[in-house]
């Protein structure tokens, strides 16, 4: 064992889209800022791992290589997955660098280790049939036409503004690193992992094979807190506190929910598709499979606070 | 601990430019190949530590990200230490992927780690003054003015055809993940890290920051080697044994030589620049800091039989 690990609890933080950036340079700031949050519940002692999306990134470098395929003649065509791994890469370099420097200034010996991480999907999952995701460059119908002759995907009009590739969302069943993960943090690594929910990847013929599809990363944040039994999980999103009706004069922030009762508020409609309610249903995910965890959804500005009950929308079983 | 480990050595092979493809397809197809003869290995009890070289793919990133960045309109300049992040998210996606279904055919109940890897160099090194590897697009003068411009980085004319950027090769001084891989081949992993020598940073304020460079991959395994105590080093290439008066009608092979023998042969020049005198160069340095250990080159496809011995080039201290 190379480090001491923390003697509080572990954790699973699921880093908005706000914690990471659009371009390197706003990227390089913004996690920054995430470190010294990450950092402050490390130094409370607790045990971290940490995911990430990654949207905006796998997004960037899927139209880098697109454009520079399509016009160099030389860059070859990068399948989805693979820019998936570049995108875990590439953001979980920064992200362990600040980590680093906000250890080290804080003289905490302690160390990150970044995973690259597969989450193996069903090929026969549903979403396979309805791709809704869309990912990449908007197209031409011809250049659309001629890329999906090519890669096998499917293309998709997106609302008059040009055509876009589209993937399926499945949902994830198993995440292949989660041993590697599990163990780095019980020797006392704050663990970068499950960027973006994972590189997808079916099995078949006795070996994984990635498949163009994007996971909500929410969602295996939630499958990884459930598999290694993580004492919280932690979504951190926009908002300090969930809210039901939301937006108008009756908002009320919500401190505690169980289970059952986010499910009423999601009969009614209270969480916002897209928005609220697939991290509220992460939340119902991981607290079904392991009911002895507290989630928690907040802000990162919040997270820590959050994690000794001092503010954040606590859910239980 | 999540598997058991191997009851032999403890090993670190540096695979070389073979065992990769320039094209995603071409990859997938290559380290199926390499992955059968890194689980010969594993199946022999043997610990090992993969690690790879990355020129190719990260001149392949950055290139595209260039091209896009000069012609799209969005694409952000990527910097080269991300591109440089990519590629081990990349490539160590692919030989995670054919690793783990060559274990699963033979029923081995072992797993995968890979682990997005920096290399500390010196700020001081005089690499840094005399930037020598050409790396990315070939440019004109104009276009690579005005790059040098924007990136501070050194482009210089590349043997008539055009101008390319070129950056130092610093010596890789220390491994940040060094913990984290040695305690995942502990764990009994099959650890994929340090690929393309490691992502290079400087340490300053406190904190890592990636520079333009890069390192000789043979550099940095000898040194995650030498600094975990690795029983063997193994430098995996083109040819079965090293040879002097190469190509010659005295061409010898040789199985096995001291690192004073290796020295005379050097001084000799027994041993081309850029081809084998550095693989025996970093032989001597992982040999020089653990004077235990064993050193091997050989081929790809004779690695299994060198590590019993059989075959290779043996270098000890």
């Amino acid at each position: 064992m190379a480090y001491q690990k923390g003697d509080g609890k572990s954790v699973v933080i699921a880093l908005g889209g706000n914690a990471l950036g659009n371009t390197p340079e706003e990227q390089l700031e913004l996690v920054e800022h995430t470190a010294v949050h990450i950092v402050d519940m490390v130094a409370e002692g607790i045990n971290v791992v940490v995911s990430h999306g990654n949207g905006p990134q796998v997004g960037m470098i899927n139209n880098a290589f697109d454009f520079a395929h399509d016009n160099d003649g030389k860059t070859p065509a990068m399948p989805f997955p693979e820019c998936g791994a570049m995108s875990q890469g590439y953001i979980g370099y920064q992200l362990s660098q600040a980590i680093l420097g906000e250890l080290k200034r804080r003289s905490i010996m302690r160390s990150t280790a970044t995973v690259v991480t597969q989450t193996v999907v069903y090929p026969e999952d549903p979403a396979f049939q309805h791709p809704t995701k869309p990912v990449g460059a908007f197209l031409t119908e011809e250049e659309a036409m001629r890329r999906a002759e090519e890669d096998g995907c499917t293309y998709k009009e997106d609302s008059g503004r040009g055509w876009r590739m589209v993937v399926p969302s499945p949902k994830p069943q198993r995440i292949v690193e989660l041993d590697a993960i599990k163990d780095l943090m019980d020797d006392g690594y704050i663990v970068i992992a499950a960027g973006g929910g994972g590189v997808p990847v079916i099995e078949r013929d006795d070996s994984y094979h990635g498949v163009p599809a994007v996971i909500d990363k929410d969602r295996t944040s939630a499958k990884l807190a459930a598999d290694f039994k993580a004492d919280m999980l932690v979504i951190l999103t926009a908002v300090e506190k969930v809210a039901i009706n939301f937006n108008t004069p009756e908002q009320e922030d919500i401190d505690t929910m169980t289970v059952a009762q986010a499910r009423v508020y999601i009969e009614e409609g209270q969480f916002a598709p897209g928005s609220m309610l697939p991290k509220v249903q992460a939340c119902i995910e991981y607290l079904e499979s392991h009911p002895g965890g507290t989630a928690l959804i907040t802000s990162l500005d919040h997270a820590a606070a959050g994690l000794k009950g001092e503010t954040g929308t606590t859910i239980t079983a």
